[in-house]
């Protein structure tokens, strides 16, 4: 009889501490950032090289940022901008263009710190559309501004504006080609994106995309819709999402992951397979991934597609760069 | 040591459960619509009479169309087209007049039962912007198409312009004169939307609005925001949001709601009270309010302002106008 009530009382505590997860000691300070993902296709050795090399140089950015106690908000934006200005990725310079012919951009940011945020969306003359977003969350009331209106808000805040042909790439303009000439599908998977948490416990998302290739004019994606493809909270965790942008929207996806470790008391880890694996691979489309970081400093990239650009660093010394 | 055995087994149980709550017995269908929230402000006896009029008259028009066995998708359609056409409304006719003196609508409309919405964003021609968001959610790949862009794909799915004027009433007018002179403030709260369950335990979210009063160009808040201002899912609940925007965006409103209800098995009151009550009035802001139907059937209304004009009813016959 003493066994069974022992079994009983054994059986109620784990019930009890279920929902209760033992935490790992917090990281001084970590980062993540993205590059798109995508269908694994071959790339040439040289190719590949190139995009490891160029990732690394991002995250040395970030890292050395973060080491000098930079804040995570500066550290994410920062990042993002030096994947903005690199013409390998599709975000400001080397940009996809849309099916008119031009290229539309977006972004967002969010501090976690105190929930604020900023994006723009449709915006086609702003050289770094992440530094409107920023201008956006922090000299406006203002969360999200659109077109014209972005640009306008931009260039009050002393962005300068650049010709719609600064984005264009040779191979970008050749990606359109085939496209229209159906030689090529239309890949909506494309973006760059950063996730920090800063050595005061104070976590940054920061994401910026020139969307999805051949998109119809007017298309927003995920990007600049926070809580889908940007979302940042130090109760919980900083996301950056790449994927057919469609998708994350509908499944409200970077939001979603913090309200299972919120709410569920997943692990980041866990929460991010849910919510991708889980969730997005049970719906149509391409699917993609996600990068995050939880308060504690611990690390989730998540995909479901082939490969997914990514690289990042912890305080307590890892590192790293992959593709596959 | 038996009466501690079933004390200890009874124990158990309660735990096990009590997670899960009784649900109500399921409603047929159940309607809810909203037309904005707002401080409140003494209004004269015969506008707050034409206002619960006009109310009802919109309830009646989703009602009846329930009671014809019609689906909940096109009944919120149907009531929100009702609204923006109705000048005393912010959305379509009526809608406020932003910094610049024009008018830009946002809408959005989300199907609980597969998950896909639609929604656009800064539209100036379209004379029912939640007819633009059903044909983007239905005739195309994408979930957010904004200004020209939106305006372009509503005319080639047959939905004719209509000029920029179509929108102004004299009281708009007068409104931005009296904002522009600093004798009114910018008033970010009005919207129109509506829930829905049908008979066949469908959910869907329709809103729609001129956005903030006074506001910049370019701006757009929670509304088409999927997951912020709209959104519905079977397995839980539909939602639209009217409020200060902003605020929408960052606390993710709609889709947390949902989140609380499907993680923390809150009920629809539960969880709207925790969102409006809980987290949105903490943050700085004027407030605002939602207006949800869950998947039995059961209703929530929650403002923190001091009013917020709403109609409901349900197939058991519960039926009601308020504002206050």
């Amino acid at each position: 009889m003493k066994n069974i009530v022992l079994l009983i009382i054994f059986t109620m505590m784990s019930l009890s501490f279920s929902g209760c997860r033992q935490t790992e000691p917090r990281e001084e300070w970590a980062i993540v950032l993205h590059g798109g993902a995508g269908s694994a296709r071959s790339m040439a050795p040289e190719v590949r090289d190139n995009y490891l090399n160029l990732l690394d140089q991002a995250l040395e950015v970030g890292t050395r940022m973060l080491q000098n106690g930079e804040k995570a908000l500066d550290v994410a934006t920062r990042v993002v901008v030096w994947l903005e200005d690199c013409p390998s990725f599709n975000a400001g310079k080397g940009a996809v263009v849309t099916s008119d012919g031009i290229h539309e951009l977006d972004a967002a940011v969010m501090d976690g710190s105190n929930l604020m945020a900023g994006a723009v969306a449709g915006v086609r003359d702003i050289k770094n559309p992440i530094l409107a977003a920023r201008h956006v969350m922090e000299d406006s009331p203002h969360v999200l501004l659109i077109g014209e209106g972005a640009s306008s808000f931009a260039q009050s805040m002393g962005l300068p504006p650049v010709d719609n042909s600064y984005f264009s790439t040779p191979e970008r303009l050749e990606q359109i080609r085939r496209i229209k000439m159906k030689k090529e599908d239309p890949d909506p998977k494309g973006t760059v994106g950063c996730v920090v948490l800063d050595s005061k416990g104070n976590l940054a998302a920061a994401t910026s995309t020139g969307g999805m290739s051949g998109k119809r004019w007017g298309r927003v994606g995920d990007v600049p819709v926070i809580g889908a493809g940007t979302y940042a909270n130090n109760a919980t965790v900083a996301v950056s999402g790449t994927g057919h942008g469609e998708l994350w929207i509908r499944r409200c996806v970077a939001f979603d992951i913090s309200a299972l470790m919120d709410y569920k008391g997943m692990t980041v880890k866990e929460a991010a397979r849910e919510v991708i694996l889980g969730k997005i691979d049970k719906m149509e489309g391409s699917g993609g991934g996600v990068i995050c970081v939880d308060k504690n400093g611990n690390i989730a990239m998540e995909f479901n597609t082939g490969m997914m650009f990514r690289a990042w660093a912890t305080a307590s010394g890892q590192k790293g760069t992959a593709i596959e």
